[in-house]
This record gives structure tokens, C-alpha cells and sequence, in this order.
């Protein structure tokens, strides 16, 4: 691997140069955060003026540092960055995370000194992340590092996420106590002016502690060198993208921020399909989708189950599946007779199966055993409305305890309190969806995925 | 106004047939919410063998019970339905909500139960809601009833809320302090034997309580009927109805459950969009409409100014404008320059005009006063991700205290504390919106529907 980009995720010691004793500065609260979440490695923080921050001995200059830099973090304002990045070279140091903005997106100005401070890092063999970034995550328990201005601690996961807009990365993290979205890694990559998309790529697919590649990009730096893996047949990980600017007056927006050229859209979307890559319209849709592949087998077909225990939220689902281009799954007279057995004699054993509201967990586990034993069914999808009489908890956890090779994917629609239950005692702690349409949406994703796979291996096989 | 239908929701006295004292039963769970929201009313409930139940004196009887019952609430098992119905007719009582399920949809023999109840109900002039739903709920100040089983306490807002799906309602209700729903009143229709969304579009359009009507359908009961009204000139507010069922498998599935039969997808959808009813997606579209139409004028035009402290979430927003037909405003030259002076020196004053992480509650003021009052502009979008160091509470008050006749409508992603902050300390509570292409959905219903109107009026006067 890499041991540059390596040294951004994986740094056994980091020094943040512009650390800052006054609460609410960037310098502040990034040091509050790294210590916040526990980072592992050694913390060396440059501030002239300070004897220690949050604790830690400070230091007057890079210079005075002698234990060996892995990654340095820079927050100093921007007429200080360029020395900073001097400094740090002189202290052979080889990854550089550059926060700070006022470069390429500020006008000609800023564009200089951002070209100037890359070639510096360029010819000492050195990486640059940013600027105008927001920051690095490793979620992973052995390094555990939030170098990032959002105090937020994601929970670990076995996503590579890639944002090029810091703002969007931030509104991800202040929001993952609501959406259970978890990571890995977390790049913000700002201006691009060294390490981009192309490089997260090859490192991802490289890393073993990353499943699923996520991307939330404004334009590609390169896209033929974003292909040429794919080409190659190097990415045999899901890779799923959030282009924006994907309308006229969306790319003008985008190029005018971060600087950046976006793509046509039609181009940039004929080439991401040719190689199986997941396009979304929307966040919840990319992490919805990267939940789907890291948890839940990829379904041999189209044929889906609904159970339920309430009506209308299994129509929304139903309506969800035609419009995805899934199918409602035909069950066996055998299934049927078997689930007669179980269901309520008033609810229905046709698909979508209908529990009635007093189902409980026993009733939820054996419905799932018995359609996912189903030959006609290649997917589940179960509902639970809280109705008074029934714990979710159990429902959740039951169903989630069927053994079988194919996907069931449960949509919740409790009370906000089972949230946090869910999070605290859950034994195996899988995704629960939201909406009625969303698993539909996870499956035909994945179903794209591996049939789009498939394709090119057989075409590669051919040629 | 229909007093019979007015009594399902302002009654001075109900009577629940079925209370019981056993806890988690539906009879207990009732009483508990109708007591625990405060309802203002008088609580009459009937159990042969119980002195009291909840503290309230329980009758042997409805025989026994004196005082006039404006509406009877009965979760008696279904075999006892039928002589709770005779009971309550003798003495006169003229609204009756039967919440209890095993009727129609469940067979032939229910069916049967079901016509007779009706055909009884109907000669003696009484109106019902039911069989098989969830309850109602008006939750206006001078009248406060949850009669439902959901123990949630909504907020009061100005939509009614017509639901044909039980637990469709629920899982509204169960996540209201997530969504910030609002409404004045909520109807879970069950089967339709009698009430229907008929009877409610009529009865809320003559309720000054009400000001949007929503409708969550999976069949008309006489389509033709639903639209008399507008042809007639006589539906003055908005309705926006989520038909569920669009597609043929949700339409088999939607008439299984609760015996409906659906109507074919494409002549709803035309029919409706005759005459300005806004017919939504998903629940998540239904009421941030809602909230859109009560909360904020309905702009002149489709031009929009888009304000932002972030890059990321404005490109989509951007996006979300085109999707929905509308325009990124061309801000005037004498508007940029005024922003010159407020906006920091490396954002940008043209649209979406970009504030830089920095800008705080004053800024964000300026800048709204500013574009607002831009001649090329018909409405504003303000984008708020929290950073460190600004405040977001002062912020969105700031905002939503600009003086102006265009709507502006907000975005915030912030950490999930404020939304609790909002809610308790917000001077106005106007509607925040979570998602960067919430608002352009929003607004592109309130011109459609504003256009539909003008439209139907010029034609009404030219014939």
C-alpha cells in the first residue's frame, strides 16, 4: 500500500501545526476533537505562544519536534500555510493535510500559491490532502482518529467515504446519530490539488478494512484515470457515487466552488455504467446503498416478499418495487399452506403477507423462515409498524436472527425511543431502513452491481 | 356545518365502549391516550365489570349512562360490535367510530356484519367512521383528543390529515417530534363503510381550523364525487393527496387490504391534475407541501436565489431546482454590489451566493433582506451548515425575522441538538427543512397548485 496516503488514515503520530489554546477556533477544536475520540498515536501540537494545549506539550516550531511526524495537520491561517509546508518538508515529513482555505477557489491569487506549495511537495516525494478541506476520519478501534472540526464520534463501519465538499462531509457527521450511517474512513478532499479520487480508489481497494467505496464528487480531476482500474479489472469492491452538478445550473455552481471543472453529466453517467459503478441522486440513497452491500447478501433475482403487519406502509413498498423494476414474488401453494398456520386467521398469506398488528417477534421470525424458504423468492422485505401491544426490539432482533442466504431487510416505523435502544443492544446491530421505498431502492442498487459485474467478467473471459 | 361529522371532532363528551383496565390492551391503551393528551371533554367509558378505569367511573352500560354522548368510541371485540351499535343508536347517539377490525376486509362474513351496521347507522341519521382504524384526533387547544392508541402528543398545526391506512397513521404519528408534523386534525378511515374522504373534503373545506387538506388514499370510494366539488368551485384550499397503489402490484395489494378497490393510476392522476389537487410521492413530500402552503407566500415566479455557507449541499440544491422546473435567479447588478459589502471577500455574491463557513446570524439577515428585495428573484432557499464556531439557532430566527412577501425557506444540517433548542425556543416555529432539495419539491407544488388555480378561476369566468 502506499505508505503516504497510508500515513493520512493510518499515522502513528500526528502534529497539528496552528494548535490553539481559544475555544472555537479551528486550531481549538480540531485538537479537542482528535482527543476527544480517542485517537491512539502520538499528538505533537506547533503553537509559538503556548506551553500546552487540552494538555499536551506544545511546541514553538516544527523544528523543535524530534519524534518522527507521520501526518501533519495544518490549520495556521492561510499567509502562514506556505512556510508551514516549508518546514514540514524540511522535516522530511510525507503526508500533509492542508485545512486551511483561501487558494485555488479564492481567484488567480490563491491558485498561485496553491501550485507553488504543490510542486514543493511534489519534488520531496511528499502527499497533499486539501486545501479548503475539513479533514480526516479513521473510525477503525485501532487508531481511532477524528482529525476533523466536527466533534461528532462516528461509530466504525466498513465504508471508504469521499467527500469533495467539506460542508456535505460536515452535514453527514452532525448527522450520523440519526442515520446510523458508519465508516471507516472519511476523506475531505477540498481543491484536490494533489491527492484526489483516483488516488482513494486504488488505496481503498487495497485496504482490506474498506468493503464499499463511497464518493460524493463535483467533478472528476481525471476521469479516464478514474476508468482505467475499472478497465483493468483492478476494483472488485462496490463503488458507489454522488456526482452533483448533475443539471446545467448545478455544474455552474460546482465549478465556480472548489474551483472545479465539472463533466457533462451524460458522459460522466454512460461511463459509470459501462463498469457496474452505482450512481445515486442523493445521500441517503449512497449510504442507504453502501449499508445494503456490506450487510446483506446480493439476491440471486428479482423476486421480492413483502411481510408486514400493516397495510398501507406494504403498498408504499409494493408501489417501490415496480418502480425499482423488481417483482412481487409469486409464493408456493406449499409456503402459503405452511404460513396458514402462522399468520392470523383474518390477515393474508398472499404477498405481500399481512401479520395484522398484533404480530410479535415468534410470529415475525417464522413468516421470515418460511417465504425466504420460498424457491419463488429471492428477497424480503419486512415491515413493522409499533403498534401498543408489541416490543420492536424483539421483532427486530428475531428477525434479524433467521438464517438464510438471502437478503431480508427490515423497514422500522416505531417510536423515535426504539432508536436508541436499537443502537445500544442490538446483538448484531444491522441496518434498519426508515421508508417504506428504501430497501427497494438497496436492492435494485445491488442487483445492478452484480449483474453489472458479472457482465464484464464474462466480457473480459471473452477478450 | 354537518354536526355529525363535527362531533368526531370537537365533541363535549365521549363515550368508549370497551375501556378496560387491563394494561397494553386496546380498551386500556384508548382511555390512556385520551386522557394523557387532556382532552377537555367529558369521558364516559363503558365496561360491565369494572367500578372505574384510569380513575374515570366506569358504567355497566351504555343504557346506564345519562348525559348526552356526542361521540361513542367502541373496542369491543368484533362479535360484540354489531349490539354496541344497537345499544348506543337507541339512545340516540349520532356519531359513532368504530375502531375495531374483522369486517369487510377480512371476508364474506364480515362483509356481511359490516352492511347490516351500516344500513342500521344510516336509517337511524348517524354517521360512522371505521370499521377497522386507528381513531381520530383533533389537537386544537379547546378540544385536545387523541382518540387513538398511538400515545404521542401532537402539536397543534392547520392541516387536516385523511388517512385510509391505520398504521400508515401511526407511523405519521410515531414520528412526529422527528418530522415536525403538525396538524389540527387526523382521521384514520379504515374501511369507509360510512365517512370517506368525501364527507372530509367538504366538511374540512367549511372548518376554519383547517387550512390544507392532506389525504393518504388507496382507492376513491366515488371519484366522481371527489371531484364535484372542485368542479363546483366550492374547494378553496389546497389538498394533496399521496395515492398509494400507483403501480399494478400496489393496486392488488392495495385491495386486499381494507377491501378497497382501486382506481386505475392514470385517470386519478389526470383527473386530479384538472383541478390543482397536488398529488405527492411519499408521506415525506405530503407534508413538507403542507408546511410550505400554511407557512410561506406562494411565489410570484420560478426564480431562486440560493444562499449558503457551504459549497456541497447548494450544488444539489441547484440540481433539485432544475429537477423541479424551476430557475436559479439572475441576481441584478445593483444587488451583487451590495452584497460586496457584506459577504466575506472570497465568497460569492453571485447565485448561489456563498457566505463562507464564517457568516453568522447578522450576515445571514443582510444577505436574505438583500436578495429578497432583488426584483429577479421570487424566492429564496437558505442553506445553513453548522459549523464550530457560528450559532444555529440565532441564525435561522435571524432569517426568518427578514421582512419580506417572498417566501424563504430554510435548510439546516446541523448537530441533532438544535432541532430540540428549535422546538422548545423558536419565536415563530416556522418549518426547517432537512434535506438540500426539500424546499425546491415545496415550491414547485405551491406554484402548480397557485397555477392550477388561476387557471380554473379564468376559466370559470370566461363560461
Amino acid at each position: 500500500m502506499n505508505s503516504e496516503i497510508k500515513n493520512f488514515f493510518y499515522p502513528l503520530s500526528i502534529c497539528v501545526v496552528g494548535a490553539s489554546t481559544k475555544e472555537k477556533s479551528i486550531g481549538y477544536e480540531l485538537l479537542h476533537t482528535i482527543s476527544n475520540y480517542g485517537y491512539k498515536g502520538m499528538i505533537l501540537p506547533v503553537n509559538p505562544k503556548a506551553e500546552s494545549v487540552l494538555g499536551y506539550k506544545c511546541y514553538k516550531s516544527i523544528e523543535e519536534i524530534n519524534d518522527r511526524i507521520d501526518l501533519a495537520i495544518i490549520v495556521v491561517p492561510k499567509q502562514f500555510a506556505e512556510d508551514a509546508v516549508d518546514e514540514l518538508l524540511r522535516k522530511n515529513v510525507k503526508s500533509i493535510l492542508l485545512i486551511t482555505a483561501g487558494f485555488k477557489e479564492i481567484g488567480k491569487e490563491g491558485e498561485e500559491v496553491e501550485k507553488r506549495i504543490v510542486e514543493k511537495i511534489k519534488s520531496a516525494g511528499a502527499r497533499l490532502v486539501g486545501p479548503n478541506c475539513m479533514g480526516v476520519i479513521n473510525a477503525l478501534p485501532d487508531v481511532k482518529l477524528n482529525a476533523t472540526f466536527v466533534a461528532e464520534k462516528p461509530e466504525t463501519g466498513n465504508t471508504g467515504f469521499f467527500s469533495q465538499s467539506g460542508a456535505l462531509g460536515a452535514a453527514v457527521l452532525n448527522s450520523l446519530r440519526e442515520t446510523d450511517v458508519k465508516f471507516a474512513h472519511f476523506i475531505s478532499a477540498g481543491n484536490k490539488a494533489d491527492i484526489n479520487e483516483n488516488d482513494l480508489l486504488r488505496f481503498w481497494q487495497n485496504d482490506d478494512n474498506i468493503k464499499t467505496l463511497t464518493f460524493y464528487l463535483e467533478s472528476f480531476v481525471n476521469g479516464e484515470e478514474f476508468l482505467k482500474p475499472f478497465i483493468k479489472g483492478e476494483i472488485t469492491k462496490p463503488v458507489i457515487i454522488l456526482k452533483a452538478g448533475k443539471t446545467s445550473g448545478g455544474m455552474k455552481a460546482a465549478s465556480s466552488h472548489t474551483g472545479a471543472l465539472s463533466s457533462k453529466d451524460k458522459v460522466v453517467d454512460a461511463s459509470l455504467k459501462q463498469f457496474g459503478i452505482v450512481r445515486v441522486n442523493n445521500i441517503d440513497e449512497m449510504f442507504n446503498t453502501a449499508k445494503g452491500l456490506e450487510n446483506f447478501p446480493i439476491p440471486k433475482g428479482r423476486r421480492v416478499a413483502v411481510v408486514t403487519n400493516a397495510g398501507g406502509p406494504a403498498i408504499l413498498t409494493v408501489d417501490s418495487l415496480e418502480k425499482e423494476h423488481l417483482e412481487l414474488a409469486e409464493l408456493s401453494e406449499e409456503t402459503k399452506t405452511k404460513l396458514r398456520e402462522v399468520v392470523h386467521p383474518e390477515g393474508s398469506v398472499n404477498n405481500p403477507v399481512d401479520l395484522l398488528p398484533g404480530a410479535n417477534a415468534d410470529t415475525y421470525k417464522k413468516v421470515n423462515e418460511l417465504v425466504t424458504a420460498d424457491e419463488n423468492v429471492d428477497a424480503v422485505i419486512s415491515i413493522f409498524v409499533e403498534p401498543v401491544m408489541v416490543q420492536p426490539f424483539e421483532v427486530v432482533e428475531s428477525v434479524y436472527d433467521v438464517k438464510t442466504e438471502k437478503p431480508i431487510m427490515q423497514v422500522y416505523l416505531p417510536l423515535p425511543e426504539f432508536w436508541d435502544t436499537y443502537r445500544r443492544d442490538s446483538k448484531k446491530h444491522l441496518p434498519v431502513f426508515r421508508k417504506p421505498e428504501d430497501p427497494a431502492e438497496v436492492l435494485s442498487n445491488m442487483l445492478y452491481y452484480s449483474e453489472s459485474k458479472e457482465l464484464m467478467d464474462k466480457h473480459r473471459k471473452e477478450y
